[in-house]
């Protein structure tokens, strides 16, 4: 059992980035904390989770949630343990995953915070395969794409949080999955470790023929966490009556938006293209995380985290993230 | 009753545009009319149907349907009057719909031709509002959009054979309807005669704001016959949840493919985006031209034809068809 200090250190969001983001769109600061009221409990946070969706969120344009406002706490998923509770349900030595941002504590009346109890399922997992990523990628697949078995499944950023889980759901589906990845590395783990049929390296120059060649029957369902060039490069491969899940256009949160080069695409070989944020169903979650928690516990979803350690590692760890260096899930470790 | 003659005019494609469609991708020839053989019968094409799909035929590229061959007839909807029969359920007098192409007399076993029997509905209509038009409006309105009452359904070309049907449904389902259109002749008769709630003059030169301004609470849906910069346009207006239905992309079938200027907006704005061909669901046809046939006969759903006279005329009507010089739907009057 852990006790409270007395001073928080936070990272705040002090500009917006024109461009890619720069580690000067961020500061540290160090914060006093303050005494707790009744119905309230302060949880040291064990890891944040770092994702492509907080590139959109520092933007001040058009999007499906509020942006991220300046000079306060960077918002980001976290893990941890309660170390001090005025709450009657959340004890001290609970474990919680909640929303507590880029800071070393946070402080909670409960709502929209999930105490978790599995003891097998490892804590950090519920930033990935068992959390925000993993249920993404099961909505995406089961509630857009639908494949059917015998079917081709191509997801993007395959090594990736969500990317990983998509390729593993839709074997286990009995669908060809392939994977597209960027370097020899990313492919060769895709394809031995999680199991995918093939892994394209996007890297390599040869995106369209190497695509071709690992999804020889054409392209059923396709799960687009990039967009631009490989979203382009898939179309052009999709199968008619084929579903695309647009959940990440990574490729243009910088700067100009990036164009679709053939959506007439869409048109001759009638597919259904859908966007969807995972946090809007959140009436799915249970049914996603009890399936993802028992296969993450009997080991037939594998993961992979990147690690950065400590809270000022956290703006680099991001900016990393968003050019692609991080393999599989990135966290950064507060404690 | 007429009776048939012993020569046929036939337009061919004679070879596939390189950019916009010339008069010499055609050519006029005269072929003698074969006797009927037992179970056949023939058919004097009273109006050819000139659509916007066609042009993609002409092309050699990847798309839903085989191309058009060369230096074959070039294919179309037909509706005319059977004229020599030999067929036990094709009398003499009967009138059809089919897919004859260009050409004044068909011959046919019967397969894919429609007997049209309501008298109140004029012959043209079944190429038109009552027919495939009408159907793929019907369609994409209803089974894709599926607009709820107080929704803004947008149309492009909505002066247009599709289009105007769109809109008049979409009142007709409690929607704010909104039609795109190329001048203000033609945006006059969507309001005045078709009865949207508003439409814009895309040639006008601010299609963004005049359409902010039609659309004040944004876009739910939208029924895609264009492409190019009015679907950029549509998209930046759409609000959550919208969906788009593709039906046409005729601004891109000339030469390069049109790209999508703002994919991403599908995603952030959680859109559902879907093309479909109305001939896949032929089992719907019979609700949908039973609805339209009723509309029509009662006055309650408007059309208007733009006609040219002879076969011969039937190059020039296309291409001008592609160019947005016809007002309503595009017919060719064969006889």
């Amino acid at each position: 059992m852990s006790t409270s200090k007395s001073v928080n250190r936070q990272i705040l969001l002090v500009s917006r980035p024109q461009g890619p983001v720069t580690a000067d769109n961020f500061k540290l600061v160090e914060t006093p904390l303050a005494p707790l009221s009744e119905g309230q409990f302060r949880v040291r946070n064990h890891y944040l989770s770092l994702d492509p969706y907080m590139r959109g969120r520092m933007n001040d344009g058009k999007s499906y949630a509020a942006p991220q406002p300046l000079d306060a706490v960077m918002l980001g998923g976290t893990v941890g343990e309660v170390v001090e509770s005025r709450h009657p349900r959340f004890a001290v030595g609970s474990k919680v995953v909640g929303s507590f941002g880029w800071q070393e504590y946070g402080t909670s009346d409960g709502a929209g915070v999930q105490q978790v109890t599995d003891p097998a399922v490892p804590l950090s997992a519920w930033l990935g395969a068992v959390g925000m990523p993993g249920v993404t990628a099961w909505y995406g697949l089961n509630h857009l794409i639908a494949p059917q078995k015998g079917q081709t499944v191509v997801v993007s950023a395959a090594s990736g949080a969500v990317g990983s889980v998509v390729g593993q759901l839709a074997k286990r589906a009995g669908c060809r999955a392939v994977g597209i990845a960027g370097g020899a590395e990313k492919c060769r783990y895709v394809v031995d470790t999680l199991g995918f049929d093939a892994c394209v390296d996007y890297k390599a120059g040869n995106l369209q023929h190497d695509l071709k060649a690992a999804a020889p029957d054409g392209i059923d369902g396709h799960f687009e966490n990039v967009g631009g060039e490989v979203l382009d490069t898939v179309l052009g491969q999709m199968n008619a009556f084929g579903r695309i899940a647009l959940c990440g256009m990574i490729a243009g949160y910088d700067g100009q938006p990036l164009p679709l080069r053939q959506p007439a695409l869409i048109l001759t070989q009638r597919l259904r293209v859908e966007g969807f944020i995972v946090s809007e169903h959140l009436e799915l979650w249970p049914e996603a995380q009890a399936l993802l928690a028992r296969l993450v516990t009997q080991q037939q979803l594998h993961y992979r985290e990147t690690i950065a350690q400590g809270l000022e590692s956290a703006p680099e760890a991001l900016i990393g993230l968003l050019k692609g260096k991080n393999f599989g899930k990135q966290l950064v470790k507060l404690i």
